[in-house]
């Protein structure tokens, strides 16, 4: 095959057949197509998109690049969880361990991108001595046993999504609902999940500016998955205030615990009960709506989740004792305060600038590169609706000696707007998609 | 500046303004940028297209990225002609010495690209002993003391346009016409011309399919080259067959001696001699195209452009005997002559299918390292209108021992139309364009 006509093909708009795709994946991961094909190729398919069934077919064919996890041995219904990512978004802590107490097997394996604060594998290592670096057969026997397992992506899963994603970050060729499908399925696929909850972000602080954008991927995914024989089903919801009062990743991990004690923001356990709703009845262990919400929110109020979340921690090489004690996780050595300029209601906390704020003080990554400082972050003690005035502090900076407060203050000085009226409330869950 | 900022916006459509656009194109020379971020752009070029303002940007950064040829000590107008390209297209042999018969100077530089046939350097190159390697100051006092050199590009003239040209070759981002136009007048620009006659090759043959693509591509290059204060004129000529009898390198050179002895084809007679009247009004040698055609004419008729021919072959180390018996030039070792299957005159003769029988044969290259054989090519006995039989040959196919005919044969067998009448002759020049 001669990968020249097929960047022809892509440029002119014509769809490709599964077995094209299925040789590019394989002869860029083998080094016979060079890297300024395949950007030309890339840039082709911004241009034309992609059709469902090209991205069904690319999809197969990186999953193919690697191995897949073998869970075969796992009796339970395995379903996962993907957000697409925002600000102060620990539901994961929370909904693995929650789906695994109400019979879910949830094999959740994630990449390290970039952000504004660190993944959920960040997060998992402000824990002392969490490992999340398991080979495929210890993270299978922990899924097993446990019914979870949080890990990276190892080198040989998808190793395909691994190469494209940096050449696609390096030209512009990101934003593609195709290509972004692609890679967030395959690595689902491989795995080893058999259903998948998306969490599709919309707002200020998303990838997603706008409900339509969200759709198009939400509905993009869904359809994707089905022609890849995944079940999938999408929740749009709102990223325009960041989730719960913690950004940053021990401050959010302890936040979750709260939650797993049923002491957690309203926001972040209705969100985590919802979205392990909709797994569980993915998963076949609920048959409507009100029966899985209710299965879920049991789990949570009667501890079987935290004692899950224990079980992993522990399996997975951390302190236990931190979920009795967050404080054992450390502190940032310097605090600092913030006060509204205004007296008034909260009508909005604009979650891009704070987690712009938090990775100002080392909670995130600008480069790949770059070492997170796990106590950085921001405490937000106000939601939208809440009243401030001048005394008490909307927000706590959490920071080491020297870093750059000022810029961080300017932004959370900025993303605060308060008003005489609390605004009317908006809705957490905006949609769902099937 | 960042480049990945730039493929953003122009992926978005952004027009550039000139100092990115000369930026970019200096580190992409300076090795600074890489091929996959550069093959990425080309596409979002491919896409989104480029104005005239950004194309004539890319023209002056293109020529900045090496050394331009002096030719201040030239008295004479500097103008030259390209062609986007066809089969039998050896006008350039006959127009350059009749430019310079008439007082133009005409400092000729070409590429060697792929094509059916070899270009205008190979096609001199059959000559024994001519040499088209002239460095700047031999190629300069040449076009002062002679009128005319014609000479390849040097390494040093608009590398930008190499590594580039190369890079869209191998991305499928050759054909934009703001890509074709920098390319084309930027190395016009570096040789030291001061106007250009454009000869737009529209048909079968040709790299332009239809008239629209050619009139786009014409328009576009004399707006860009107005920018760039080149004077530019178009004309849109027929490549639906191929330009005179001769179709292979040693072939064409002969036909265009004969063509300067006043004895060649009617096509390549009128085609040469209505492209020079261009050069002569862009140069202000003549002040009506009556004029032009009449001196265009006389220096043909009066042997001088055959003197400028001879003169120019002795200087660049080509045997001139050749001038006056062009057997010299040597001859394939096998001909091969194809009847007519049937009685009746020719519709026409398929322009592309007789350069694709040609290459076969061993007249053009498929690769860049390919040889080519300066003998090899076709001889088409008859044009469009003529008649046809079983008894008489209407080509002839000169060949080395062991060549593909039998291919060769097909195609040309494909490319012969035969009706029972003549078919209303169709105009070789269809459209002029300033």
């Amino acid at each position: 095959m001669n990968f020249l006509d097929l960047i022809e093909q892509k440029k002119r708009g014509t769809e490709l057949a599964e077995e094209p795709i299925g040789w590019l994946v394989d002869a860029y991961c083998n080094g016979d197509i060079p890297d300024y094909q395949m950007s030309a190729f890339l840039m082709a398919v911004v241009w034309r998109g992609l059709s469902d069934s090209e991205t069904a077919a690319l999809t197969r064919a990186m999953v193919q690049s690697g191995e897949r996890i073998d869970l075969s041995n796992v009796t339970a219904p395995r379903v996962d969880k993907h957000s697409t990512g925002g600000v102060g978004d620990k539901i994961s802590l929370v909904l693995a361990p929650l789906a695994a107490a109400c019979g879910c097997a949830v094999p959740m394996v994630s990449g390290r991108g970039l952000g504004h604060t660190g993944g959920t594998l960040d997060k998992l290592e402000s824990i002392p001595g969490f490992s999340t670096d398991l080979d495929a057969a210890t993270f299978g026997r922990q899924v097993e046993n446990i019914g979870v397992a949080m890990a990276a992506q190892s080198d040989d899963l998808v190793p395909a999504d691994r190469h494209l994603y940096a050449l696609r970050s390096a030209t512009a060729t990101v934003e593609d609902t195709g290509l972004i499908t692609a890679s967030i399925l395959s690595k689902k696929i491989a795995e080893g999940t058999e259903a998948l909850v998306l969490d599709v972000k919309v707002g200020s602080g998303a990838f997603m500016p706008n409900l339509e954008a969200a759709r198009a991927l939400a509905d993009r995914m869904c359809s994707v998955a089905r022609l890849d024989d995944l079940r999938c089903r999408a929740l749009l919801t709102d990223m325009d205030q960041p989730l719960g009062h913690a950004v940053g990743n021990a401050l959010e991990v302890e936040e979750a615990i709260d939650t797993l004690r049923g002491k957690g923001p309203p926001d972040v356990e209705e969100l985590s009960v919802r979205l392990t709703a909709e797994m569980l009845l993915l998963a076949g262990l609920a048959c409507t709506p009100a029966e899985a919400g209710q299965l879920a929110a049991a789990r949570l109020a009667d501890g079987s989740a935290l004692q899950v979340f224990r079980r992993m921690v522990e399996a997975q090489g951390g302190d236990p004792a931190v979920v009795d004690d967050p404080d054992l996780m450390g502190m940032a050595p310097e605090q600092t305060s913030l006060s509204a300029l205004q007296v008034g209601h909260v009508l909005g906390i604009d979650a891009r600038l704070v987690g712009e704020a938090a990775r100002d003080l080392g909670a995130g990554r600008r480069t790949k590169e770059h070492q997170i400082d796990p106590h950085a972050g921001v405490f937000l003690h106000v939601k939208s609706g809440d009243p401030v005035d001048a005394d008490a502090p909307w927000a706590t900076l959490h920071h080491g000696h020297g870093a750059n407060v000022d810029r961080a203050v300017d932004k959370l000085t900025e993303a605060l707007r308060v008003g005489d009226q609390p605004p009317s409330p908006r809705p957490l869950i905006l949609e769902q998609v099937e």
